[in-house]
């Protein structure tokens, strides 16, 4: 039979659609069995009894966690993961634009061509290989480039032509053309990228991060462009965030710098449709669901 | 046995390695067969008789017609299509920096974040599916975008969700979210893109043209401009062009331009070189040659 699911606190079409093409029927909330709640923690009232499982839409859950172990009979699953498509999108994005010379050309107004650099035939080395670099290795493979992965542990991950473990990624630094950082944010990360790995960067290098501000050594970063020794850096995520008016990063001509954006508002509702329309199939099916919150790892 | 092949003016090491790899030897010009000249064809002077193929460098070859006419035993190749990837990374370049927001982030000096397009799960229009179009389908291909080709007659494109015939190409304004021209300069392409079809589009639909100036008409594209009409044009090509200074498509800030630099100098001996392996190779086999020079057709 086909599961009950409310979507609150709106019933949105592209969630609705979601439900369906899982197998379940929307329904109100009183009858429902299973909630995707689309909204804050905090908009959300207490459940009903005949509540099961709860999507929510965020991929960061630390303001459900009180919830989540208040009612160990509900199984709470979060969007982790399924914006990771987007964030490799806006990775190459900066990588294309850099490499490309629309650092440059953006500001122009006048017709002045430089030898810039491309892409293809280059090595881009991806520092962490979770689900935005391996999104990025799918879509940097038709462009002939040769990708050097970073992981953990150094299993290999497809798509890379090499696969090197955390504790020999002083390797890297002379040896790729470009970097895209896309690691967590750990104790073991932080500054990942300071004076010595940007010294060791080619001139060309253009450094890109997706993953968070504080893996990168801002005051290095800064020094290394006003140098010019390296290419320039593509940033999504800066330390401080939100960069402060007059930073110095905003006038350095090779930062390209977008505001946090790699996942917009607007294209969210999409990508939370295929983890609803997978989770309400899994549901229906008595399988285990995707991204289980789990309160002892706390994500 | 090995061809032997001189390389003019100078023996690029990339070229040499081409030859080399497609099985010839590199010789001095008095004992060569074929020859490779990189260099304009003011700079070459009279071919010694035992020169039978001639490689040029470049992709246009109207300076050297009356030397491929008035040399009628000696077969020559051009460099056509060799180029195609880097324009398609261009187009994409453009493409994503567009859609994504570049456009507004490259100029800011502060953090304001916007709730910008991604491309994933977009349609983008192709017109021209020659080398550029093609190698950009295939660089569309890990976007999860759905590509509608326009080609002269019409026939399937591989990787295109649907090819439409060039007299059926106005269903496609109101139907694609973005539009890449890379379709041949003649008189039927001219104005391709005017005020009807600029009235047709979405009003996030961002126009990218790697093809020629002409294909677009400037002026309407600088009025869909003014108003908001459209999301805005990635262009590498212009009309005219060089773009003026003080030209009003200097001062959209939607109006993303680059120089005609989708073949930067830096990586052209890269292509040309895969074209000198191939023709090498096919020179002492003993077949026919690719990109035939034909004074008939004047390309």
């Amino acid at each position: 039979v086909a599961p009950a699911i409310h979507i609150g606190p709106e019933a949105q079409p592209e969630i609705v659609a979601a439900v369906e093409a899982g197998g379940g029927r929307v329904v109100p909330l009183a009858e429902a069995a299973g909630l995707v709640w689309i909204a804050p923690e905090s908009q959300l009232g207490e459940l009903p009894a005949g509540i099961r499982w709860v999507q929510l839409q965020s991929a960061g859950v630390e303001p459900w966690m009180e919830r989540v172990a208040a009612n160990p009979q509900i199984t709470f699953t979060s969007a982790t993961g399924v914006y990771a498509t987007e964030v490799a999108e806006l990775a190459l994005t900066l990588l294309l634009a850099g490499v490309r010379g629309l650092w440059r050309y953006g500001a122009a107004t006048s017709w002045d061509p430089h030898d810039d650099r491309v892409l293809e035939g280059s090595t881009v080395a991806i520092v962490g290989a979770g689900g935005i670099g391996r999104a990025l290795i799918e879509r940097l493979a038709p462009h002939d480039v040769q990708v050097l992965a970073v992981t953990r542990r150094g299993l290999d991950v497809p798509g890379a032509a090499r696969t090197l473990p955390a504790d020999r990624m002083s390797d890297i630094w002379g040896v790729a053309d470009h970097f895209v950082i896309a690691a967590p944010a750990t104790s073991a990360t932080r500054h990942l990228v300071g004076a010595e790995q940007l010294a060791a960067m080619p001139a060309h290098a253009w450094v890109i991060n997706v993953a968070r501000g504080s893996l990168i050594d801002t005051d290095a970063l800064v020094a290394a462009l006003e140098a010019g020794s390296i290419g320039g850096a593509g940033l999504d995520v800066t330390n401080p965030e939100p960069l402060p008016d007059g930073h110095p990063l905003w006038s350095q001509p090779r930062a390209l710098i977008t505001p946090h954006v790699a996942n917009p508002p607007s294209a969210q509702f999409r990508h939370l449709a295929r983890r609803v329309q997978e989770n309400v199939r899994r549901f229906a099916a008595g399988e285990e669901l995707e991204a289980l919150v789990d309160t002892g790892r706390g994500y």
